[in-house]
């Protein structure tokens, strides 16, 4: 067969060949923009031409900081599409992480939203391999900065050769992509994506038994660009041709209501808590959803009583996914089986509240101390992943050999698989908690709580014990106007659960902290909860 | 990323792992069989162990002449999973072409149907390199046969290891199997597919926007196993954990509608011929053809007449492919873009009878001596085709250089490409008809013959003509108790086509002459034709 490479330049092209009229419809700090592929596919064209002419070289990188609009999907194509390597930066990380993966990464040009500017502003001075700076906005003037030397993005590309050539010297296992994933300690690891695994990923979100993304969707990545490339979405939309609505900066529940009523978004995409947001604001307003074919949630656990309030109350088909940073992401996906779609509607809701099965393509494996786990779902073991879209080290990293060893990826993540394959997630290596020699899951006591219906969010974190080593303690935040005493809450939780999971106490706040991609930040809930008891 | 190799290894593992309860149908000479995919699995490694103790090693080619059954589909994966090459032989092939290809393949064991048997034993003092042969049968004893050493498949199997571990040092670029395919002049050519090329194109027929293949169908292969794979529908099947229905020797239209009807069938896939049988038994008989979300027609340019009436006369979803034995085979599909779904009736059914869009992986240009046509639909040139399931060369043999240049499959095919994409088949290279200095399409004229409610099936030929070079003759063949004049066909035909593109004669006849896998033989009827005239 013939050694065609696969590789992200082929991927644009077809958009532009043969998808030319299809939009991108793009919400910016300004207003809302349509642009065909035609007119993408000219303008990635230029933005790659101007990088060229920066000095942008074959293996460079190219860091952007960017919400999710055009011009972010621009640098997407462009710059693998020329041989350099496109660098996410994730814009919530603090300035020491953020000046840490730019020089780690050695960027050598960044491409930063105008009302981003400050968080590199703030750490310029430390900035070793960065030689130029570009402001994304609507606008082609640049805006008052310290940074230099600093171009517009808009001038550059009025500037552009729109028929730019991309390079076709790229071999599959060439870099073109990175992200960071932040550590449970010390400094964030990086993560590349070679083209290889960009195409043979978007083949699996395409697939019909995957997430079956096609042309005729109207898809709306709300997970961020900036965070492992909006789960690939835009790369597999674009290469088919499917419309995308990019939902831009201060993307609030009300916005993403909106969008998805205003342009009959078909599928979207993000993490749980934004779904939570999202359920919230459906209880409030009057929305017409109806255009909505899937949620796809992923980034951690969503509660059962999510899920079933979505597709109960609302009508709106949820399927659960699993994937992490080094996963490029999708790893799972919770689909029922044909022999499956007659079971009763809890027994349906249960299979779909699971991580689900793997995708073609990778292979999992459960072990614990004893070896491979007993697929009956109850048995536990850190998730293990192999396959040619996962990660195989962490960029120049040390810390590569623990996590990656004998070809799996060790996820840290304790599941279950039952007879039917689905992985079902209890829960973070770090985050079970360990009382009287036995583990605690805390995302089934946090699910649990979550489908209370007065309850808005709730973690669950552990406190030293001198008796039984770990405790849990339940954070509740409650539904506006609501009320809830500490008392009712474990009343609730008592009949579902041995007396010994039980909480030890419910502390009730005004909101989990959460991790720069919308996950709680368990670390910083356990500490603030650890010091005040 | 990790250098994981895409191989059949882990297509069947698959099946095994996670839908060992799904189903194989299988209709062999005796009756119809079920077999779970735990079964097939088993089956499918004791075979590999069986031929592992005959001798068959690494690279080594393993010969097939069977129908579409169970025991076609474990060696499809016994085979390229123990790093050998399944080489599939077309059983219709002549007893000269027979013992070319297993000889040039150097096949070191055949495994035959019992009832093809003949076929070898004609040949069996011609054959320079096979070592043992394998009978395939519902017995497990072995029938009188000059065939020696003759093993019986159920034998072996009884005697295999059902544990038999594959092998696990296969590199993606090795081959996995290997189909020869008829020339125009002189010997067949064999076609060596990899096993990335078969993983890559099981993805390309499971994407949403393609076949869609999905866990939820019961596909059945009508396109025989011994050609193209069928069409790659049980690599792809085996690793979703499709239900298969394998409809076994001597498929009759009626014993295909039964099945369809029986097995509640959803997509089936064959060549335009199949489906002219079909919608006849339909037109005679009373079946329930629901269950079918799409029947999957290629190999030859289908008539747009049988399209609409399988859509509007029984409902049944119609999906135009194209592709050859050089291809994997799929290379373009057509389906409605999002915006063509709400074009008028006849518009839609314009698109849906090209053979439509390039399949995401692969690219396509469309050149006549002028270089690229216009995208205009209109403009004729030869398709080239390039990707990654596409060969590269014909296996040993020295034609490869007239039909693979400059990284392209030349493929021989006259066709126009429109603006949205659309590649529109005008005729083999060699089928067209030059009149007065102009090109006359056989496929048109034959397509339009073939919408009278009398014509059961047409094809067009050339003669030589003195003062235009060559003209038109068509070959008729009238559908059961109807009658048609010349006259009458020719006056059917006169409003729709230029005067001089109208044949100078029609001949009835009772049956077009049919290649091995069921397409229009043009070269035998025109010899039979010119000779008669």
């Amino acid at each position: 067969m013939m050694n065609t490479q696969l590789t992200i330049v082929s991927m644009i092209e077809r958009a532009e060949k043969y998808f030319s009229k299809k939009e991108v419809i793009s919400r910016t700090h300004r207003g809302v923009h349509h642009f065909t592929y035609q007119e993408i596919g000219k303008r990635t064209r230029s933005l790659a031409s101007a990088l060229e002419k920066l000095g942008v070289k074959k293996g460079d990188r190219v860091g952007t900081l960017a919400w999710n609009h055009h011009r972010h999907l621009e640098a997407y194509f462009a710059i693998p599409a020329m041989g350099a390597v496109l660098h996410t930066i994730n814009i919530r990380l603090s300035a020491e992480h953020l000046r840490y993966i730019i020089n780690h990464a050695e960027d050598e040009v960044l491409l930063i939203d105008i009302d981003l500017l400050p968080l590199i502003e703030n750490i310029k001075d430390e900035l070793t391999t960065v030689k130029a700076f570009i402001v994304m906005s609507d606008e082609a003037e640049v805006p008052d900065s310290s940074l230099q030397p600093l171009y517009s993005y808009e001038a550059l590309l009025a500037e552009g050769d729109e028929n730019f050539q991309f390079a076709t010297d790229i071999v599959e296992e060439d870099a073109a992509g990175m992200c960071y994933t932040s550590a449970t300690t010390g400094k964030p690891k990086g993560v590349v994506y070679s083209h290889r695994g960009i195409v043979l990923h978007s083949m699996a979100l395409s697939m019909a038994d995957s997430a079956a993304l096609s042309e005729s969707d109207i898809a709306m990545p709300v997970v961020p660009m900036f965070h492992v490339n909006a789960w690939g979405v835009p790369f597999a939309a674009t290469w088919l041709g499917t419309t995308q609505v990019l939902p831009g900066p201060m993307m609030t529940p009300k916005v993403i209501a909106e969008l998805i009523e205003t342009y009959q978004v078909t599928i979207t995409a993000g993490v749980p808590t934004i779904w939570l947001g999202l359920l919230h604001e459906l209880e409030k307003g009057n929305y017409n959803m109806k255009s909505l074919r899937a949620i796809l949630c992923g980034g951690s656990a969503a509660p059962k009583g999510m899920i079933r309030a979505f597709e109960s109350d609302f009508g709106i088909p949820f399927i659960h996914a699993y994937g992490m940073t080094e996963t490029t992401p999708l790893v799972t996906l919770a689909r029922l089986k044909s022999y499956q779609t007659n079971l009763p509607e809890e027994d349906r809701l249960n299979i779909r509240a699971t991580q689900g099965l793997v995708v073609p393509g990778l292979e999992v494996k459960v072990i614990n101390e004893n070896g491979e786990v007993k697929p009956d779902g109850k048995e536990m073991g850190e998730l293990l992943v192999r396959g040619p879209w996962i990660a195989d080290e962490y960029y120049r990293d040390e810390r590569s050999k623990e996590a990656f060893q004998d070809g799996w990826l060790y996820t840290g993540d304790v599941v279950t698989i039952d007879e039917e394959g689905n992985i079902n997630m209890i829960d973070r290596t770090k985050d079970l908690i360990k009382s009287g020699g036995e583990w605690i899951s805390s995302v089934d006591l946090e699910n649990a709580l979550m489908a209370h219906e007065a309850i808005f969010e709730a973690a669950i974190v552990s406190i030293p014990d001198p008796k039984w080593q770990e405790r849990p303690v339940a954070c509740v935040v409650l539904k506006e106007g609501k009320t809830l005493s500490e008392e009712e809450v474990l009343a609730f939780l008592k009949p579902q659960f041995a007396k010994w999971w039980l909480p030890d106490k419910v502390i009730f706040m005004d909101e989990i902290p959460k991790t720069s991609v919308g996950k709680f930040l368990k670390r910083a809930l356990r500490d603030k909860v650890r010091e005040n008891n």
